[in-house]
């Protein structure tokens, strides 16, 4: 099941993409894609319904972010080690942590703003997990049963204000518009193994990032479990596992978003994103 | 204007405290201290209310977090010169800012839960700063438009989590029950100046943390401007601008929380807190 919300921001509708690729209004059945709708229970309950009994959305509506409610996005850094050798990090022993303001959270498909004063925009093609039910000092055995879903997300980042404007990434990772997720979120069902999604990005159709989860340094399984050591996840909260080789910031010379550029990416089997890059 | 939220967690009321010190019910008249409660207008309504002709609460019920619909708590470190100083680190020549998860935030006398694994668990008194209208790269000048009220925050920090666990400070800050907040979202117009608050804290009755906010690196004014700079502030979040000397990593030898401790804290005007320490 692939379930989204659509709609001008704030204002978005729950619906489903139906097997040809057409959205289905869920309104009459929940009030939005976020709570006890991602528990397994909400879930089980979305999926008995006969897609083809909900209205047909016409038109080509905007797509917001694939799930509300976010009461935290946590990222994961330097996951794929070749991304790390890329930015000149090495593999980190444990995760690294840390968190993208909820406020930079957007659509797929909306503009990313580049932040007045910046000039290393940055992007990142990453897979998001979208947790369905409370995690705290889970264990990995139990980890996926927390995962309502996954997500394409672009961890959009500002590499001055992350590394050069004072200690913490936050820094760099929380503008607005900084966080473009969806355009689905895809339940575990339809995901055969989420270590082994192909994954990419291309900004102006050059294509900088081809890679594959295969290569995360810490699985999704591990990482429900080891964050759940350290704050407890709730139903919503996101987590973006990191990216792999071909940021801005690892070409040689550096390259980073200017106004008038498009960005385009995706993951196997969880949809693609495109956006305009706007200054802010 | 002193707001506040009482009764069982997740089904907290709004309330103010009337010059008596008796907490009055606010349901009459607005959902909850969220939102566009907090915007100028929505305090306006609040305080053309006459606390007299609203109903007295009975007993002595929990205090809940003295605000909701929190989206982030963005928090700064290192923002008292003694209080770097003893944690053998410099005053940052520009602010350093990590995030506490919202799901870190209980009441202000709630228990303090040890997490598993941790022997480092600290205390951190703050003054937390509540944003009242959206901010976004707004002056110096405009800063203080922008902020609904102050509060008291203990910054419970996991010292080994943070520090020792690899990078990224929100790792150590983001446990439940890390954030508690309140007692009471107290009004501008009622804090003369917020860079000239004392602030104490005692566990077990002896006083570790004995400050003022006068000794604040980088003030009110200038945090609310600097982030709105790399972030949205949104009505309901809450900046917690660090700590004075004191804490238990500064102590020769260290000290940390354990269960069966007991945390008193305040600020002078804003109330104070009260947490049991039990093991998670």
């Amino acid at each position: 099941m692939k379930l989204l919300r659509y709609g001008p921001p704030g204002q978005e509708k729950p619906g489903l993409l139906d097997s040809e690729g057409r959205i289905r209004d869920l309104s009459a059945h929940v009030a939005d894609i976020a709570g006890a709708v991602l528990l397994p229970d909400g879930i089980a309950k979305l999926k008995a319904i006969d897609p083809a009994s909900l209205p047909l959305v016409e038109g080509n509506p905007r797509l917001g972010p694939c799930v509300a409610g976010t009461g935290k996005m946590v990222c994961i850094g330097l996951n794929y080690s070749d991304h790390a050798a890329e930015t000149g990090a090495t593999v980190p022993p444990e995760p690294i942590i840390f968190m993208k303001a909820t406020s930079a959270i957007v659509g797929p498909n909306d503009d990313i703003e580049i932040p007045r004063g910046s000039e290393k925009t940055d992007w990142e093609v990453e897979l998001g997990v979208v947790i369905g039910k409370t995690a705290k000092y889970v264990s990995e055995g139990e980890a996926m049963d927390h995962v309502a879903g996954y997500c394409v997300v672009n961890d959009v980042s500002e590499r001055a204000f992350q590394a050069e404007r004072q200690g913490q990434w936050t820094k760099g990772k929380s503008a607005d518009t900084f966080g473009p997720t969806g355009p689905w979120l895809v339940t575990p069902d339809e995901v055969e193994d989420p270590q082994k999604l192909p994954m990419w990005l291309e900004v102006n159709g050059h294509r900088y990032q081809n890679g594959s989860t295969a290569t995360m340094v810490y699985g999704v399984r591990h990482l429900v479990s080891y964050l759940s050591q350290f704050m407890s996840l709730q139903p919503g909260d996101i987590i973006s596992t990191g990216t792999p080789p071909g940021v801005g910031l690892g070409q040689k010379p550096q390259v980073y978003l200017k106004a008038g550029d498009v960005v385009t990416l995706g993951i196997e089997g969880l949809g693609s994103q495109r956006q305009n890059v706007i200054q802010g």
